[in-house]
Formats: structure tokens, sequence, C-alpha cells
């Protein structure tokens, strides 16, 4: 392309890993009691901790500093090498967290063929191995709260109990990636603590929609947890004065939960928006919460030459994911902005170079 | 049921594992010149090695106790941990081998879905994955020659080529499992050479089709092999006087690869026989070498209650494998043998409990 | 005891870790301009790691949550499973990093007995391996630089060069654990640069005797980073908008670096207080920064007891390490606060329960 | 050296792995009856692993293709990632097992100090890790019975039994490395079952001083049979018709046992010899059983050049461990070998080049 590169982003729907801390919350922060969290003494932390495992009905909680060691973390101590977890083909850690559990403990993934992430207990039942000598052994089963590849849909209460039940039966353990757990409860109406009933583990995202910069804390019983903090340790994940950005979290869950219904809403119209531009597809229905997934191949474009024309001659940052567009709205996203994008894609969809 | 379940094994199809060595072989083995293996004198072993590099064109072999060991090592000298091999879904290593090398190296696999075992040089391509910090590194590639569950399917030479260029092309290593490589070469009449020229490292298995008791021989580059000694070692197959069973391996090679073609002979020959039991479905055309498949549900059987009474009914065993029931044949297998079969087969389907 | 347990700690003498953020530090986190570091866009943790790298003389840095990241993913770039890492037998992530590099990634450490950490180029040469089958692959060391168990201790600058020397020479890589490397340059006077020039990879730690609330900083080559990209990634140590920390560090690198002289000079000043305690028995002379061990055995006291009173009677913390005192001075230990130390010291020691 | 390289060995004290079988012993293997031992329908594997659980006490057994598989299998069962085993610093699996459980499954190794290989119930207490989120986990013990280091020196029974008892007081799972046990049984006159009743699992090797070709046979508890299976599996030492080498291992336990007595007798011999050349070191008083170091460096010659001399100019083939010259004796050495090499060893002295 011939336009210059240096444009700056001024709608930025890449992802709502994105979001920055408000002034509000660094105010926060910035005041923050603090102590050493590996000494169990930093208060904010503790209190982060006691906030998410009272959310989600758990008896403990972790501060981390990412989603991804969340789960490596929950993986790690669910299983032990030539264990195997099974979830859905399009699930997080199988494309996103440098291989996920296999590098790190030897465990196996088995993916299941979902729609749009969302899996059945019979399609458990039918992943699950024979014990024998020969096999992996079935150990524990993961359900991304929402699909993030399934364009942000909810796993519906009932069938998270079924795919559960039959985990259980089998004696595995079961596991939520709650990457965005808060934006199924908002859109849904649903406890979070009716989500987690079923889960050993689970966990929440801060510095997604929530807009915290950093973190993630896992939850699951007393002994989850005690075994989690080996891992923490093991991993680098143990921190010190980590109540500065714990704090964040605190904030983020007390000012920023239903705020996501916003973001919600703001997805419906930019579905709604793109599919009204010729050549693009897209199902409005399908979106649930606040992603977005649309295919421009019919406009003759390539997926990532219209996401190139949309950064660099509008400002409007989307991404790319399994040769789609994805657009994911968030808190530094506005009903303008959303406008804004779409315009965008309208007049690139109508201005071929 | 109330059979009695004592009954002797007349014609055992369960699989070519269980060839039993002839007098010849023992008497061959009886007298081996033995020495110290992993000190390089054990002449025997030395010459097996030898006569194996030179059968698949390869600088260098390796005696192993096993196929799986042949296929763990050589994945564990192509792969890091989080490295990944793609390799069809119903490969050996993903079902039978404890696991394959995830739980020793922390290598995933990625599966694609071929026809019958088979994969193409374009499912390779869709399952690479773009270099990223947040991927797997796609390292190697696995062929399965025959394919087990695929019914003994050869893999073409020229798929073999695309498949092999696409991997190296990226910079993957290629590897065969040639569980039953021999058994291509007889059906097809393309040397192993051949078969052999576009991958990094195959092995052979001595101990099914070819009668000998116990090992695979495991051939590349020197480099590839001085790389493998290690793993012999570290995984505890560097045995002592090996020579005794590394006979067996010589005496086979020296006597038990043309009749292979019996085998596939009274392979088809079941199959044949098969397709004409009513409720009994097969594909005889599939039949390429020594692997029969064939779905007995029509019958109103189950596949657990055909091979239940086949076994304690009639003194045949076959073994199930993916929900259908699969015969082998091989060097312990007679004509007459296949002919019990068919008989006991129809008698079961026309006499129902 | 019959003492209260809920008496304040009034010197907190535990370790330089549980150093909190001052009202200047939290002021500038608070302000500091944000993005997602995981896309390298957080223009606070950029700066952050181009002045780590500046400061050390390497190409690249890396900006991770903890200093015991720094070093599990050193490790793991440097070594395959398999390989062996040459530590002194007191080195930190033999101790207390849950196990070190061996879970993560099947990495031998073999330890050399050094002088209050501090081993020798023969020392190195003595516990490399022959190169065979059989053994581990020799193929890194790791300097610990202050060593936390021997005392705070400086590694002379010829020391390095020459067991670098060695290493290199035997196609091994270089590692430095700094946690107290900057403590080692005050006292020293020789630049990080200096220490750093023979050395493949090293981390400064920003939580300590700098006074940020999280984090250390990883470099070496730009290769070498790039790969620590990865496990940065796998181990869930890539964060969002870590600049709201990373400026902790920023600010720490040019307030708080001179200043840790004081930090030693109050270590100096409680060494020589403690030594006119009878029955404590310590080498003033050995304290060269800001760690001072000393042993109360002769006073009748165990270890564990004189700790316990020094808290609980005094508000003094202490910590317990290889069965002997330590403590540790930093930003928030004040010359008051070590003259309350030694007289709390005196009054345990003559005030016999 | 200006000597020819090509002398055959006369006297091969190289190590007793070297023993081949004799004509009885192959006669014995040819006849034997055979099957799919992964089956378990290999009656001389299965009459061969009662005959083993039978002599040392144990519940189950199982034939592995090594001595070092089954260690490698043994703590991988005992032990998951980031546990510990403690050992003697001159154990087997840290030499010469390709780095043992290590690189396999994160397991480390915390060696203790002893005495020729034997440590103490003491120093076990003092290797105990405090449990901690920081720790690896003590989870194992490991014995070498005899100490090939430690010249084949016995584990005394008192020894075993309370090293074994501070163990399992632990938590801790205890594991003997019986690659010699039969050779202390015979030099000590104490029962297989005693010496096994304080441990977990332990193994005996066929191929050293009982003269089978291949194999060695791990004891143990029902339950720890049956997760040895899965590793047997994994690591590929699951054979087919293995009931041909496993009969040499049946012959040897039925006449190979009491000669061991012979070897004794002939490595004092040696001992008593060799003390008698001047310059050569050695304590006669201290061999036990096979084994045999002597020092060589007064002579002026060194270890290696000692050794070149013997096997170039006598035709005596001696091992090098750790820096000093080793003899073992075994089934293929006689008296008159004996003879041979002491006086080869006289003239090699008493001749400098
Ligand atoms: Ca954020
Ligand atoms: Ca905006
Ligand atoms: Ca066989
Ligand atoms: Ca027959
Ligand atoms: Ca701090
Ligand atoms: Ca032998």
């Amino acid at each position: 392309m011939d336009v210059p590169t240096d444009i700056p982003i001024r709608v930025d729907l890449y992802s709502d890993t994105i979001t920055r801390p408000t002034l509000a919350m660094r105010e926060y922060m910035c005041q923050a009691e603090v102590g050493d969290e590996q000494l169990g003494e930093d208060p904010t932390v503790n209190r982060l901790q006691d906030m998410v495992a009272e959310l989600l009905g758990k008896e403990a909680a972790l501060y981390l500093p990412s989603g991804t060691m969340c789960n490596q973390i929950a993986f790690c101590v669910h299983c032990q090498p030539g264990d195997e977890v099974i979830m859905d083909k399009t699930a997080h850690p199988l494309h996103y967290e440098g291989g996920g559990p296999t590098p790190l403990k030897g465990i196996l993934i088995r993916t299941v063929d979902g729609e749009r992430g969302v899996y059945s207990a019979r399609q458990v039942e039918e992943a699950l191995r024979e014990r024998s000598r020969y096999n992996p052994r079935s150990r524990a089963i993961s359900i991304e709260q929402t699909s993030n590849m399934g364009g942000g849909k909810c796993w519906p209460l009932e069938t998270i109990r079924e795919v559960c039940e039959v985990a259980h039966a089998h004696g595995m353990a079961t596991h939520m990636d709650g990457a965005r757990l808060l934006n199924a409860v908002v859109a849904t109406g649903i406890s979070a603590k009716a989500y987690a009933a079923s889960l050993d583990s689970l966990w929440l995202d801060l510095s997604k929609g929530l807009g915290a910069p950093v973190g993630g804390v896992l939850a699951g019983s007393k002994a989850f947890i005690e075994e989690a903090w080996r891992y923490k340790q093991l991993l680098g994940g143990a921190m010190r004065q980590a109540g500065i950005i714990a704090a964040a979290g605190i904030y983020a869950l007390e000012h920023h939960v239903e705020r996501l219904a916003e973001d919600h809403e703001n997805a419906k119209l930019l579905a709604q928006g793109l599919a009204e531009v010729p050549g693009i597809r897209i199902r409005p229905q399908d979106v649930e919460t606040n992603i977005v997934f649309f295919d421009v191949t019919e406009t003759g474009m390539t997926t990532q030459q219209f996401i190139d024309r949309a950064r660099y001659e509008h400002g409007v940052r989307f991404s790319k994911m399994n040769g789609r567009v994805r657009a994911i709205t968030h808190l530094d996203v506005t009903r303008q902005d959303i406008e804004q994008a779409i315009q965008a894609a309208r007049t690139i969809v109508e201005t071929p170079h």
C-alpha cells in the first residue's frame, strides 16, 4: 500500500485486553496498602482474593499475573504427565499459550468439535478414553466462558452442568477458563456463582473488559489453591507488593462489571451496522457479548487487506482470527467509535483499490 | 455367556504381533554371536543395524526393544518441548503408546483428518502453524506405513513425497512409523528404499509379520542415530548381549519378507468370504495388505458380542478397534485358518443367541 | 511463649523483598503511560527494558513479574531436557524456586561447593562432564550476585571472568542471577556493564533493595530475548498494561541505586553492634553489602527461639536461613532501626526466659 | 602408542555386563514357550516374574529390557515432577542413565555423601526438605546394592532398615537399585527377601553376574507394578515374545546364583595380587563382592595409560571409573584369568615405556 503507516489508532477493536486503567482506577491503585504477598502480608491482594472466592462461591482464590498462568496452573494441579484434558478445538490454551500445559508438564489435550466453542456432555463421553496401559488418562475438561473463537458465545448453564456431571462421573476435574465469564454473567443475568457451581477450578481475567492493567484470579478449594501456590512459585508468578495492581482488580470488580452491558450493546450495533455493508457476511444474532466476527472475502479483499485498510486509512484497528475479522468492544470504545468503525468498513468496501 | 471360556485359540487373527519364532529362527538365534551392544561389540546387533540401514538407504540404524521406542526416540530427537508433530488422527502414538512423546518430552501432537490414515500435503499446509510467541512450533510430521486403523492402507509413494516436500520446505523433520512398511513393499512392489527416500527417520518392526519375537530398528542419518543413542540409554532401551534377539531380525529379513504376500492373499480371502456373510459390512477392495476391518452391527450383535462368540464358541480370536472388528493375518495363519474363520463368522451370524 | 503475638513489626529485617513503594514512586507509577506489552505497545515497559539493556550492555531485555521467572526462563532458553546447569550448592533456584528448571524442563542442576556462594573456574572444570551417551550434558553455569546464602558476598569480577571463560571454552552458556547485582555495583564501584560483560544472560531484581513492588528484567542477546518471549508467554508472565509496575522500576533505577550504600552501611553497623553482644557469633568483616548472618546458638537459645523473641518481644523481624539468623537492610530500614535491633538482640541475650 | 591395537581381549574385567550366555542357557532359551507378553500370554515371562516376586517377597514383578529402565520406571511411579529422590552422590542414575528420571519426568535428585556408596539414616534426615511452597518435595530414597562406585560394597541390612524407617516416617517411598543384589546375598548369606523387606520397590539385573544376555525384573506391590506397566508401554519396554530372553533369566536364577561366590573369590585374589605390585594402591579388605578398584597414579602412569597398556600389550581389559582403575569379575573370568591379569599389571608397572 502507498498509504502512510503512521496514522494513529482512533478506534481500537483489536481486543479488550488493550483497555487502559482509568484515572479513578489509577488513583485507587496509587493508594493501595501493600505488603509481601508471598508472606500473605499484602492486604490488598488478600482482599481481592477473598472477593473473587466469594463471587465464585469457592473456598479460596489466588492472584496471578495473567490468565494464561491461571490456566497453566489449574491444568498442572489437576493433571500428571500423560493425563489428558478435553477441550474444544478452538480453546485458547491450544493456540495462544505457547503450547499450554503440554511443554510444562507433559499433559495431553484432546479436542472436541463443539459448536462455536461449546461442546456437549455426549461429546465428552465420546472423547473419554478407556482405562488401559496404552492410553493417556482422561483427567480434566476445560470450558471457555465466553468462547473467544466462538464469537463471545456463552456456555449455557445447563450445558455446563451436564458436561461437568459426565466429567465428575468419570473422576475428572472440571475447569473454566473464565477470561470473559463476567461478560456472560452480565449478558445472561446468571450469577457467576451459579456458573461456577459445578466447576472444580475457574478464573476471572481482570485485564480485559474489566479494565485492570494486569492479572487474573484463580479460584477453587483450599487444597487446590494450596497446590496452586506451589506452581505460582515454580512458574515465577509469585510477586511481592502486588497489591498495587491487585487494587485495580478490586476497583474493576466494584465499578466496571455492570458497564459490560454497554460493550455488548456496542457489539450488537457494530454487527447490525456491518450486516448492512454489501459483501460483509455476519450473523448479528450470534453476537451475545462483546465479540464480533465477520467475513469480508466476498468483497474481493483478503481478510488482511481489509484489516490493513481499516487500520491505515481509517485508524480503526481490527484483528484477524481463524481467517475472519474480529472486533471486540470494551471500556475504551464508545458508541461513536462504533459508528466510525461501521462507516470505515463501508468506505473500504465501496472504494476498491 | 454360558459358554466355557477355556476353549483354546485355534485361529489367532488378533494381531500380527502374536507371531512366534519358528524353529529355524530359534536355531539361528541360539547360535548367534553376541557381545555388549552398548560397547558396539555385539556383531549380530551390528549386522542387523547395517542390514536395515542398507535396506532403507540410510547412513545408520539402531536396534531397539520395540517399535514404540523407535517412535518415542525419533520424536524426542526431532523435537524440543513445545514443538508439535503433525500426524493422522488415527496414528498409533496417539492411542497406543501411553501418550506418545507428550509425557516424555512435552511434545504436542496435532492431528489431521486423513483418508484411512493417509493425509495430504495440503492438509499439512493447513495444519502448519504460523511462527509466533504464542504458538507451538510445527516441527515434524509422521506417517504410518501401512496405516493400522486405516485397515492396512498403503501410503502412496507420491503422497509421501508431497507431504515430505511441504514439511521440509517449512523446516520440519519427516518420520515414518514403519510398523508394517515391508507389507507395503511386498504389496506394491515399491522398494523400502524408495519409500524411505524422503524421510529423515523411519523404522521397521521385526516382531509383527516378520515373526521375530522382539524389536524394531530405527534408521536415519549418522547424527540422528548418535542422538538416538542418548535416548536409548535414557529410556532404558540399551541392552547387553542383544544379538540373541537381533539374530531373529536378521533371520526374518532373510526369510520372512516375501512370504508376507501370503498374508495379503489370506486377508483378501477373508474379506471376500466375510463379504458374503449376511449382515457383515466390509469392503474387500480396501484390503491392500494384511489387515481386515469389518462391521457386524447390522447383525444385531455388538462388536464385542461377535468377538466373544468367535473366541469362545469357535476359538477364533479377533480384536476390536475403533468400534469395528479387526483381523490381521500373519505367519501363523494358514489358508485353512481363514476358511475356518469365515465359517465361524457365518455360523455366529446365522445362529442368534 | 506467653507473650502476645500481635505486637507490630517495628524493624523489619526479614528481607529486602518487603520494601514498599515510596510515595514519590507511587505517584510516578500512577502517571505512567501504558499499552499492551504483548503487542510491544507499552511505552513504559519498553523504556524500562531499554534502560536495563543499556545498563547491562546487552542487546535486549525483557520485563518479567519476578526474579524467579527470570531464572526459569534463562535456564529454559539455554538448556534442553537432560542438560545440566552448574551452580553453587547454596544457589537460590535449588532451594526457593519450587525445584527450579527441573520440573519445568527436565534440566539437571549440578552443585559445586563454593566459598560463601562463590566458586572457582577450577571447580567448574571438575564439575564438567565428559560427552557421552550416558551423561547429562553440561550446558550452562549460573552465578548469584550477590550470594544470598553467602551473606551478600560479591563475586569478584576476575572470578566471574575466569568461570565464564571455562564455561565458554566448553560450549556452555553463562548466566547471572542478579537479584542483588546493583548492591555489588554500589559496594565495589565496578559497573554493572563490567560485571555483565562475560555473561550470556543476567537479570536485575527491581523489588528488593530498589524498592519497586514487582518485577525483574532479564537481559541478553536479541535472539536470547526473542526466545525468552516464548517462555514468557508459556509461563504466563506476559501481562498487559504492565507499564504501571514497570514505571516503579524506572523510578527505582533513577532514584534508588546510589542509596543502597546506606543499606550497606547499616548492615555493617548491625554486624558490629551484634559482634559486641555476648554469645552472638558473627564476622563483621564478611559483611560486604546488605546481608548479615549470625549464629546465636552459643547463647543457649535455638535460632528459632531468638527469632521469635525478637519478633514478639521487640517487634524486630529477622529470618532464618540455613540454621542461622539472617538480617537484610533496605530502603525501609533506618540507622535508628539498626540501633533498636542491636538493643533488642542484647536484651534478648541478657534476659533468659 | 605404537603398539598394535588389534590384540584380542584375553581377560575381560571391563564389567560383569559383558557376560555371554552359556551353551546350556542358549539351549534353554531356544526351547522357551512364548506368547505376547503385553497380553499377559507369555508363560516364560510370567514365570520369571513370579520367580522374582517370590524371591523378593513382593506381590508382583515386571520383566524389563534393562536395569536402567527398572530405575526409570520406579522413580516415575513413585514421583511427580518437582519431587526429589535422595541417593548417594555415586549412584548410577546420576552418572550413567542419561540424566536419570530428571529429563523423563522433571524429578530432582538430591545427593548425600555416603561412605563408599552407603549413607545413613541421619544423612537422610539432614537431606529431607521442610514442606513449603518453595521447596521440591522429598519423595523417595534410592539404595544401590551393591554400590558399584563404592567398589561392590554391600549395604548392611540394618542400615537399609534404618534408612527406610526414616524415609517411611516422612511419607517417602524406598527403592533399591539391585543391579548386584544377588552378589550381596551370596557374599553375606542374608536372603534377598530380607534385604527387600523394607523396600517399596527393587529390581534384579539378569544380565550382569547372572549371565543372561538381556533384562532386569522390577518388583513391588500389585498397584506399583500395574502403574509400572503404564511406563513400560510409554518408554517402549513392552515387548512381544520376550519369553525367549526371559528364559535366560530363569536359567540364570536356577543355575548361576551360587556360583557368584567364585567371582567374589576371584576378586579377592585379584586384589591381593595387585596389592603386592609396587605402586598400585588398593585395599584388599574392601573387596566384599566382585568389584575391585585400584589406583595406579603412584606408578607414574595415568589411569588411562595403565588401562591402555593392559589392553593393548596384554589383552587384559579394565575400565576407568572416577579416576581409578576398575576390575569386575564374572562368569567368563577364571582363576587363571585373574593370575594373568595380576601378572600383566606387574609387567606394566615394572616395564616403563
Ligand atoms: Ca487491560
Ligand atoms: Ca476512543
Ligand atoms: Ca512376534
Ligand atoms: Ca494355526
Ligand atoms: Ca519490594
Ligand atoms: Ca550379560
